[in-house]
């Protein structure tokens, strides 16, 4: 068993029925799929908050204990932000609908107030289910066992609930079980100088049974609802002897008085709905008590039956099995549950923030983050999820375009920092240690961004051959964000060349640099890209192609200078043309190599001797490599090992983006050895808490980066210039064996290896390289080749 | 030095100025006027809320910890009363200005989170101020050193104040300092089932210096409004750097950013103004405002002054001196401190609460407590306040005709319990332990409140010879309550004789007795004194006294019938004539008498042997005793001894109004052996929480009945038949002497005594006995008589 910091230890002996609450714990072997925290620190609540969040992509619910008025409680509908006197718009923190006080008497069961005995928190990835148990002793001596459970509804979106088996130890008395919706939640609660109030709690309701509490946001008056209620029943039926409702100010609570005997249970089931006008234009109280009475007459039972048949048919898809290293098996797992809870394929107005749906970190915004690290991930699991991503993009283009007129551009501007309406909300401004102003630049120079989602689109592409997405709304993308680069790039007539001055690449150690080669390259890469599926719509549907060139002001005036362009486009390298000089003049810097390691195998700080760290050659994370990593087919294999030689030694991975990707391009040049650290180090970005800032939300660009890891870089699979799948696996020694399942062109792929051979299934035919070696699989039949 | 339970400690060492604030500590011998608690446990936050409450009877702050979220704040302003959801009116627990957090960074300085090291609190009772300090360590090292003071001004009444002293200890860096409202507050916060929220909030303002939070109370809309500033300084001056306003749903706050230095202290003053609509009914924000400035531009320092003085002025009013027993001295001080708190002459339509203004115990009503426990301090210690409280049963006089006339009755009936109009707030159910609904009768038969009230406004007059306020009110509450006894009283036609017949006596342990001599005596007593009075205002004034007949529906054949109850009042008393009978029947109950005392002398539940209590002679709390102290003159010596010893035999004491109004009959007859255990009870009431609920409140009736047994008891103070003065002292033998001065008919008089001599001032003429001996002391004499 490992031992993780903070006690968090994940679950890997076979665990009994009686340790969950009881019926949902199948007796399985589940060794391998759950997070378990046996101790109680209310310091570490805010972290394992985001640990044991529970979302299904419409919203997430953070894993804050109801025991407990520690920590920082977060419940989030994707696509519900606002601004009001915050410094940009922000996911809003809605009303806390988990509200659940027990009673004995007059004492309130508080982990933070009670003797605690049997503590145990589980996350079971596999049914997405977080239960949580312990026997409370209070103050005057009164033990009390409570085992809950709690899900956030697959099956139907707006559902979640909670059930509460509680057994009084030592005595027989009333216990009153309060059911409350708190309305009084904030913003960045922890933060008193940036603590801001999103909404206006605008109705309380008495269903008897049942409570709900209605916002609405300050700036766009969007409406959210909470309804929940409860039933509480012991095996002689309804425990429920007398209802009290109030309403006090922001909070509206209903409580229950029962009279509980010692040694006897009661189950207490909590119903909720949430839903919002974001979803539901038509009177939110009639449409969500109607939702709440179907849950109720469907049953818990029944609800969370098909909310983990669900989850089966996730992992069905997302699973990595990864035999013989027990601690990588439940480390990516975690990754890969985590990221898909942040996303689902219902809605195409929203994305995932960096912090998915488990935290209020970079303010729910959604970076490049999607694209590149996460959107690989559901591209070959989850395809129909992965064009939900993209269509985001495409459903706020209206506000890239906003941007790029807003800043002296054409076409679209993807923004650094997207929100609802694609348009740019990165703050401006930060504040350094002693409280002075720091202007922010990457908003105003990150501009990779764009032709970050120009890759997803192709990659997504490429994958699934999904044609109605590329006519319908890729190629426009692609001509858009190529228009903008046309519009960006300087051209150099003394060197008869494009650069493109004054910007910030992944490495955001180095500001206002001239010619990144990673946007450089990419925005090349980007305009090849327009160019070359303006023809291919030109072909495929000319209709189309016509009506987008007049849409967008295209013509072939345009493309010629495109072609120019790409031909012309400046990338620094070294002088014998091996290194990529990561941006003009990146070379001169003083040239400080990373010589220690903490015990992690993570870098120190090199001493600059007197250099800023923009005038080193440090790098926060992956720049040239993470170019090499996206594009592998474009390089050569002696520059990806020169180049991944050079800036590993310089990389101090200060984003959690980093280690994930040097272990792919390690893999790819043959460094083996710090390939299986830097996997570990992104699998466990969260559950270590490696950065530091687990509190804020999940690493989602990380758990994107550890799927990458194991497939792109253990498996080595990678798509050839000519679109054909390769792998070339290698795995670590304790590794005895890895299988997981891809989508490919409409195929499902499994593939599994052990010490000696490789497995391959399709449920089409599929042409694939194994180590260089061409195979044909066709339908239904299976390949065996020995390792 | 005492140690008290759970750490209290009373202060008598003497203390050296830096452990109070600073400035406000003089140098003096202040040992024996302070409470203080060197030790911080958050379980314990009640009582100490309850103990530590400042008030100046416009308003009363209950002794809440800035710095912990735990226990039952309480802002109280005297006379706002709301029902809402809850069973009967009751005294608003208002917005919380206390709201005061200081974050250094992000970590927020919580004694519940925070290791503590030299906390103290202490409450000086001759200044009216509390001090609290200590230094918190938070959980990343950081050690700040917090010293404040609060006072709640007598000089005015609106105003309040806190000051802090703020030093780093071991580093340098941002200090974050949130002055806030808090306007989440609802009563019975503690009580899952009955918390009930009385008010909305209204408005928010941002006066930019300071907040301002107007609620409104849900029933009769009156409008409260808290106003607060900040102003922080260190030896640099203004130590504020940047200020953020938010609204948070039903919290108001600012939040100032400041640097603070290792070692270095910054000062900070919140200035508050509370006021209500209750008191002011122009627009209050501006009212409040303006108050607020001219509070800033008086500034703390003049503030406190004024305040110290106006304390030092009431303490010259109301203190005995103890010398020899320091434990007797500190702990009657604190009930002489606490009831002065409760009350002021400024306003006559509010009293004083059974818990005053400490708490939500009885619910802020008014009860029998008021004119029969506490106004005999009044009376000779403070007239105008005395009268005050009188002022506010004439003021309800229209709810106590409602009273009578609901109930079939005439005249006037005042409440047992009172709000804010004088009608019947009395709870009608109470909730037994297994939750049956079980019947409170008190409100519908403990009727001699009626003669309690003629008792206190008879008490009020003789030793004032307040002419103006008989005239005026006194004489009419005499008559339309002796009107009241006059529609109540039941005429036995077979034993020609007046009964009263199912009521309850100050004993609760038995209900629905008839003839309860308490009871009869006083309505026999009320009517003899109306009578007297209407006489002496037909003489004194004749227009008045027409129309007072007028008014009331008063004629000479009323007054016959009176003279006939009068006389013929029945009174159940021992065949001997010498033991009064508590009431009809009372001998024939079973005589279980009370054999074993706990160690603090207090009596243990004797076995009734299958009886229910209502069966027993026990009693709850002194009854027929209860009469024989306030009419001592109408009791022989001889049976006042036999009656003492009695029912001290069969009294529980299991109210705290019992064990003072013993020590006073005991002294009477000679018990000095209990006198002194229950006098030192009585003081000890909160200060111990030997009732075990001080966390509700104060135990008003109790301090008053503490300050009687001192001079009632101890002192042996009496007015005989012909009105003269009469005191008849002895100390237990530890008191090595005593001294207080009293008001009588407009003179001062001090009395001071040592073992062998007695000393008299005056500041006019007076007639008094001492130990039976009639003196004549002429003005600005002195009398020193041999003890």
């Amino acid at each position: 068993m490992f031992s993780l910091k903070s006690k968090l230890k994940l679950q890997k002996r076979f665990r009994k029925m009686s340790e969950g609450i009881g019926e949902n714990m199948e007796v399985l072997s589940m060794n391998l799929w759950k997070i378990s925290l046996d101790e109680y620190n209310s310091y570490d609540n805010r972290k394992y908050e985001t640990l044991f969040t529970l979302a299904n992509g419409y919203r997430g619910i953070r894993g804050a204990l109801e025991f407990s008025s520690k920590g920082n409680k977060g419940n989030y509908i994707a696509g519900i932000f606002d601004k009001s006197q915050s410094q940009v718009t922000e996911i809003v923190n809605l009303q806390d609908p988990l509200g659940f006080n027990i009673y004995i008497e007059d004492e309130k069961v508080d982990v933070d107030e009670c003797g605690l005995d049997r503590f145990k928190r589980e996350l079971n990835m596999y049914k997405g289910i977080l239960y949580t148990s312990f026997i409370a002793t209070t103050k005057k001596g009164k033990s009390i066992e409570v085992k809950c459970e709690r899900f956030v509804s697959r099956n139907k979106i707006n559902r979640w609930a909670a059930k509460y088996e509680i057994t009084p130890l030592n005595f027989n008395g009333k216990v009153f079980l309060e059911n409350y919706i708190d309305g009084s939640v904030t913003n960045s609660a922890w933060d008193v100088m940036n603590k801001t109030k999103h909404f206006k709690v605008k109705n309380n309701y008495d269903s008897n049974p049942g409570i709900a509490l209605a916002v609405e946001t300050n700036d766009n008056n969007i409406k959210a609802l909470e309804l929940t209620t409860l039933m509480g029943e012991n095996e002689k039926g309804n425990i429920f002897k007398n209802r009290r409702y109030s309403e006090f100010g922001e909070i509206v609570s209903e409580v229950y008085e029962t009279f509980m005997i010692e040694g006897k249970s009661s189950t207490i089931v909590k119903y909720g709905i949430s839903i919002s006008d974001r979803d539901l234009k038509n009177d939110l109280f009639t449409a969500g008590t109607k939702e709440l009475k179907d849950f109720m007459k469907d049953g818990y039972d029944e609800e969370i039956k098909k909310h983990i048949i669900i989850w089966e048919k996730i992992w069905n898809e997302i699973d990595i099995n990864i035999d013989g290293d027990e601690k990588a098996q439940i480390g990516i797992r975690f990754n890969l549950f985590q990221l898909s809870s942040s996303a689902y394929e219902g809605d195409t107005i929203i994305s995932i923030a960096a912090k998915g749906l488990h935290g209020e970190g970079y303010k729910g915004h959604v970076f490049w983050d999607t694209e590149v690290f996460m959107l690989p991930f559901f591209i070959y699991t989850r395809p129909n999820v992965a064009k939900a991503l993209l269509m985001y993009r495409y459903n706020t283009l209206q506000g890239a375009r906003k941007n790029a007129e807003t800043t002296g551009y054409k076409g679209a501007r993807f923004a650094w920092e997207a929100a609802d309406e694609g348009l740019e909300v990165t703050p401006k401004w930060g504040v350094d240690y002693d409280g002075n102003a720091v202007r922010i630049w990457t908003g105003d120079e990150e501009y990779h961004i764009n032709s970050d989602i120009a890759f997803g689109i192709v990659e997504y592409y490429r994958a699934t051959n999904d044609k109605e997405f590329i006519v319908n709304y890729g190629v426009e993308i692609l001509l858009d964000t190529a228009k903008f680069w046309q519009s960006r790039v300087e051209y150099n007539k003394g060197k008869d060349r494009y650069e493109i001055s004054s910007v910030i690449g992944p490495d955001e150690f180095h500001e206002h640099v001239d010619n990144n080669v990673f946007t450089n390259y990419l925005a090349k890469w980007n305009i090849e890209k327009a160019l070359f599926f303006k023809d291919w719509l030109k072909a495929e549907d000319n209709v189309k192609y016509k009506v987008l060139c007049s849409k967008l002001g295209l013509n072939e005036e345009d493309f010629n200078v495109w072609e120019t362009i790409y031909k012309k486009m400046y990338i620094p390298k070294s002088e014998d043309g091996m290194i990529i000089e990561q941006f003009e003049g990146y070379f001169d810097l003083a040239d400080i190599e990373i010589s220690k390691y903490d015990e992690n195998g993570m870098p120190i700080w090199p001493d600059f001797k007197g250099n800023k760290l923009g005038e080193t050659q440090l790098l926060k994370q992956a720049d040239v490599a993470q170019l090499m990593i996206m594009l592998p087919e474009e390089f050569s294999e002696d520059v990806k090992k020169l180049n991944y030689e050079y800036y590993e030694q310089r990389t101090m991975h200060k984003s959690s983006l980093s280690p994930s990707m040097y272990s792919i391009l390690g893999l790819a040049v043959g460094d083996r050895q710090n390939a299986y650290k830097y996997f570990m180090k992104a699998i466990y970005t969260d559950l270590e808490d490696n950065q530091g800032n687990t509190d804020f939300g999940l690493h989602a660009a990380a758990a994107g980066g550890s799927w990458q890891s194991a497939i792109f870089g253990f498996v080595g699979l990678r798509v050839n210039k000519e679109g054909i799948l390769n792998i070339n696996p290698w795995l670590p020694k304790q590794w005895e064996g890895l299988s997981f399942n891809i989508n490919w062109k409409n195929s499902r792929v499994c593939i599994s290896m052990s010490k000696d051979k490789i497995e391959v299934n399709s449920t089409g035919d599929l042409s694939l390289n194994i180590y260089d070696k061409k195979y044909l699989i066709s339908d239904k039949k299976h390949l065996i080749v020995a390792r």
